[in-house]
């Protein structure tokens, strides 16, 4: 039987330095612990761009229907401001998910015991804070057409169009409660239905799945305002989120804000079960390019090679290996090792990328 | 000369307990400093809606539009939950807003001193806090065409349609631009241009009115989600942020539950200069119709009254009476008065709305 295939596409900014560290721990889980991936590496947003005048080429995209899964590090950056927004970086990451059809966005925001220090909520409120936010990723005002810019008269107008559709709402309602069940129980589902007849087609949906299949599980649902409210008065509240496109841009940003482990919080987006019974894959750290940072060694590898963890519990069905991982971060952190991000003004020295990508590989 | 004009609209929930102690501090000042209102009092919510079947008359719809300002408490509640989207409570809100064409909402997000220990977020995150946002309240998805639950196939489908107009965005520019020449001269943008096209729309205005209008201020773009990130992370790098509906729906209420001071903010939604050269005005509480708690006398009359300040502000250009109030209000928090929401768990007393009301009109 053939290893598993892994597609890396490092991306802009700090992408390519966090992804070295993860392929250093892709090869220490091949060689000591018999988990041989078949690796390629191809390009994605505005390093794409400049290679080949689009942030995604068709081969690239062919590939990452093909392979098991995909990890991506981050696009985007300052020089490719002005690009047309057909282009631009971000497209490149939109179509993949769009075109792998990559529904469900997990994006757990934890607060790691060494770093509840460094949130800029108070201790008790953020320390032992585990909560799933599920987004949708593949439909609402993301993708929802007629969109673009328009004359009207002599004004311009800018029209995006959010929509969406029973199933697609039921798919992503179904992940929450799946994920729910193996958790506390408890989905909140976030939307403006006071305001918008898409949030009342998606409270009724959610609340149907519910009723049909998971009666078992807690169901409630807030209004996305008030979301926001709660996750910053008191976010232990909440265990499963599920909410969409870009409500779960937002609140999800701002759970992992709250954590204060921005640099550490890895994101998996899964589609439909392939073939081989696994899903579409692809993996990805919630933080940015950070293009005032890239080049110096001085970015977290840590939410990127926590991806690579997902990727072994969700696409390769290795939960004690992804376990083993994320320990021997926790053994790190509280080793006391730091990257810049990870540290106040003042105080220590940080380590660079790679110190902390060599620490990891020790404490495994 | 005749008195100007408030019309009271108290709504629902513990709109009517804290409108009730707003209307103790109106007399007053008519009483004490010659400042003489004539008020009228209406419904507004679901308190119309069991009175007349529709959550706003066109009889009251006409009379917000011939007075000088319209003070609002809060609407909704859980007994309007099941009702048709066209009668729910927040329509009521929603047409004033779009009829009296009350494009820019202010919300200051500020952090009383003795209250900075009330908040989630570190005392130095939030003492000092004084962010004014900006929100566009008459456009957007939340009153964008088409709209509506379809069927396609045997499917629902929802949609929404955010749509901005050139010169929508740019009045609501200048709102911010003038806004940020009386405070620290410093305006923050926040849409999705990355993903949306109205957001490109958003951002290029913005720059342009700012060029052509306003190039001493300074100004400076984000993405709503990173910007969702830094008002929690550091939200005293923002002196004004303006942005769109939806996102400032979001943002505002973030803002609003840093500061521990929900119970206490207050917005002014402002529209084109009437004949007599005073704006189109609504003053309403930033907080809602907290049913939980309503009618038990428990709630936060501040941002009600505080809101009224606005009004003496904005509308009456009664800037000294207004900062009168307001320091009437720092005294009695400073002297310890505490209503239920701004107490923890355990400890003091709180006092009741009237006693909070009576403790304000003495300290006046
Ligand atoms: C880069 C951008 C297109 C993307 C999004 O808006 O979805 C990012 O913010 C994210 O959350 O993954
Ligand atoms: C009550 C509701 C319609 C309203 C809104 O969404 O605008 C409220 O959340 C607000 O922010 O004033």
């Amino acid at each position: 039987m053939s290893n598993p295939s892994l597609l890396i596409l490092p991306g802009d900014g700090i992408g390519p330095e966090v992804m070295a560290e993860v392929r250093r721990v892709i090869d220490w889980f091949g060689d000591k612990r018999g988990l041989k991936f078949d690796v390629s590496e191809d390009l994605v947003g505005g390093c794409a761009y400049d290679a080949h005048g689009t942030p995604l080429t068709d081969e690239t995209m062919a590939k990452a229907q093909e392979v098991d899964a995909v990890l991506l590090g981050a696009v985007g950056g300052p020089k490719y401001d002005k690009l047309d927004f057909s282009v631009k970086p971000e497209r490149g990451l939109l179509r993949l998910r769009k075109e792998m059809d990559l529904y469900a966005n997990l994006r757990p925001a934890q607060c790691f015991d060494a770093l509840a220090d460094f949130s800029s909520l108070k201790k008790d409120v953020v320390a032992g804070l585990d909560i799933m936010i599920i987004r949708e990723l593949t439909s609402g005002v993301y993708f929802g057409e007629p969109r673009g810019i328009i004359k009207e008269g002599n004004e311009r107008v800018g029209i995006n169009t959010q929509r969406y559709t029973e199933s697609e709402i039921a798919r992503v309602a179904r992940s929450a409660f799946e994920m729910a069940r193996k958790r506390s129980n408890k989905v909140c589902s976030m939307e403006k239905a006071n305001v918008m007849e898409s949030g009342i087609l998606w409270r009724d949906v959610v609340q149907e799945i519910h009723d049909a299949e998971y009666p078992d599980v807690e169901l409630s649902h807030m209004y996305a305002d008030a979301g926001a409210m709660q996750l910053t008065r008191w976010p232990k509240q909440f265990d499963v989120i599920v909410t969409d496109n870009l409500f779960g841009d937002l609140l999800s940003d701002l759970a992992a804000m709250l954590t204060g482990s921005l640099g550490m919080l890895p994101s998996a987006s899964l589609g439909a079960p392939m073939a081989n019974g696994r899903p579409k894959a692809l993996y990805e750290p919630v933080h940015g390019s950070a293009p005032d940072i890239a080049g110096q060694g001085k970015a977290n590898p840590i939410a990127c090679i926590l991806s690579f963890a997902m990727a072994l519990r969700y696409s390769f069905d290795k939960g004690d290996e992804a376990t083993r991982l994320e320990q021997a971060i926790e053994k790190v952190l509280a080793e006391g090792y730091r990257t810049a991000d990870l540290l106040g003004e003042e105080g220590k020295q940080p380590v660079s990328t790679t110190e902390m990508g060599t620490a990891i590989l020790a404490a495994l």
